[in-house]
């Protein structure tokens, strides 16, 4: 399977099990900004040579500033990451919750950061026919489940998406002040926030660097929205002394030079992000409407990728259908591998109208015969 | 001071601390190759933009073969890194010993990563009289102790540097397979063994991946040789069975994309190498001489840094000649904060020979300004 490695842009992966080179494909299986890096990165690398040859700044300095100043929080509170999948991993390791909890599906680091530390975990399943929300009443029911078990309030710990991945769906900011409320500790994990055109009504940054101690952490990545995971950039915002903490535990040295260098630059690059949020607005409900025209059942949601089920009546599981679209040089993700999702269930990036119309090709043609075969 | 994060070559803190521009210190205060990166990083610089898009290659196949393939081993048993520093948290956190072993003075991160899990160091001091080798009665007289408090064999973890950062003094073969036979576990950091004429008698690589299970590991740097600190890149060998564990253990992606290309890539230039040899083996003898003629008590080494002690006659700690070389835009390394080493020591990377006539001149100023001071 493509998922050899447990996640998607594998393209490695996908050469060897496709039998086609890794530039022939078109990935829709990783979720990335498909207008590839701002310009600025061009002009980050060429300058690159005569800076890779001097430590990092261990302390990351230049970008928190600029972090710092892009959300109006302090830069104390501030931590720069090797990739949001490093800071998912010093936080369960730093806190080490008695439980980690998970609105399933999700990604899969969260688990896999508990399972490291021998931390179990509890699911609260979200459900299809609502959406994939997470409701008020899931929380409330988990909360008191986790009492009668003789969970204490505040030692387990949330991690929650939102966007959520794969579902792509946000968490009503009702529910995380519930959680807040009931003095829960919450992870939330907003890898893709910044594709959300109401970012500032859903994100929690500014909650999390005021006063919440260790009961607010937010993480985002730059990987996703910049199209540069090849060189790992995330960050996280919390509490002052816990990001202290954290800091503490890093690896020294942990942000390599190029991936600070660049988080700076593409910072400034404005017209980038209007650029993205103009393409994905026109974009992502053409994509869905297609899909639903072909048959598949898609997944309400908000960001640059799309979750949809195959349908019974078409008797192919994802992981065939991801089989025969790589045959054919398109890469989708089989979601049938997040816990909670049926073996129907893909994943696809939006990407440029050109590549949608390969994928909606190919994809006819694949369901097509299928339809043929199975009657 | 300068080591404000615990190491030298931060010429941002530098820039603080003494009122210069970053661009304008030499830097002896970490040990770099003073070539700068292989012209082959610039090639793979200008090639990256068409790949920073994707993820890396999350399991470093094309450079664990390469590096396997350079060291007689199997690709099972290397392990690439985000950094030497994150392959020594890593064994720490998946072995858990007992105790961890210093030969101190040593590289800080070996004790810093025991501290983080809250293991006890324990401590063979090495002595200036001896040239700071590690004996066999030393560590004959340390595992008796041990076996007096109750430690079991293959409990502890040793951590010796071969070449020793700072000392430059290798480990004697004997000591090492001393240590084997008496069933302790051992990591050696090699980080600098590329630097040393008889690599092949030093290296204990082809041991590591012969069946000594979690009993030996070395470790290895690829940033001081090419020159490349900002971009991160160690990787270890040892038992496969051993590199699973810790593979499983590592931060998904760790080690990004850039990194890995040019790992690939400098491994091929072989007439780099050859310069760097032929250069260190004519300059270091020249420094050593030098400063052995301004007073100064050079300890022997074998690598691309020198350690140097100020005699008392000179009234002058490290930490001031240090304030006093950087005021004038030269950066050394204030060895006193190594523990077992006095408040006299310091540390320089073997550079240039223009560079160290700057050096030297500044040297004798500082000296001869605190000699007439003293009288």
């Amino acid at each position: 399977m493509l998922e050899k490695f447990g996640h998607g842009g594998d393209l490695l992966t996908a050469a060897g099990l496709y039998g086609l080179e890794a530039g022939q494909f078109v990935d829709f299986s990783a979720n990335m900004n498909p207008h590839g890096p701002p310009d600025a990165v061009r002009a980050v690398l060429q300058r690159y040579a005569e800076t890779i040859g001097s430590y990092p700044d261990p302390a990351v300095r230049g970008l928190r500033r600029k972090l710092a100043l892009h959300h109006g929080v302090e830069e104390g509170s501030v931590l720069v990451g090797n990739g949001a999948a490093e800071l998912i991993d010093l936080v369960v390791r730093l806190l080490l919750p008695s439980e980690v909890i998970l609105a399933q599906p999700c990604f899969v680091e969260y688990g896999d950061a508990a399972r490291k530390c021998g931390i179990p975990i509890r699911t609260v399943a979200l459900a299809a026919e609502e959406r994939f929300a997470l409701t008020e009443q899931a929380v409330r029911h988990t909360m008191a489940n986790m009492r009668d078990q003789g969970i204490a309030t505040g030692t387990a710990l949330w991690f929650l998406g939102s966007p959520n991945n794969p579902t792509g769906q946000l968490i009503d900011a009702g529910v995380i002040r519930l959680l807040l409320a009931e003095g829960e500790r919450v992870v939330l994990d907003e890898a893709f926030m910044d594709f959300v055109a109401e970012e500032k009504a859903y994100s929690f940054i500014s909650e999390a660097a005021s006063g919440y101690g260790d009961r607010l952490i937010v993480i985002r990545s730059m990987t996703k929205f910049y199209a540069i995971p090849g060189i790992r950039l995330g960050y996280m915002v919390a509490d002052e002394a816990l990001i202290a903490g954290l800091s503490e535990l890093q690896v020294p040295w942990s942000v390599n030079s190029l991936a600070q260098q660049i988080g700076e630059a593409v910072l400034d690059d404005i017209s980038y992000a209007e650029r993205t949020m103009a393409w994905l607005k026109e974009e992502r409900p053409w994509l869905t409407q297609q899909l639903e025209q072909l048959g598949l059942d898609v997944a309400p949601g908000h960001v640059n990728y799309v979750l949809f089920r195959i349908p019974r009546s078409f008797n192919l599981k994802a992981s065939e259908l991801q089989q025969l679209m790589g045959e054919r040089g398109v890469l989708i993700r089989d979601a049938s591998h997040f816990e909670g999702l049926g073996e129907g269930y893909c994943r696809i990036a939006v990407r440029f109208r050109q590549e949608h119309e390969l994928l909606l090709q190919t994809l006819r043609e694949v369901l097509a015969g299928r339809k043929a075969g199975g009657r």
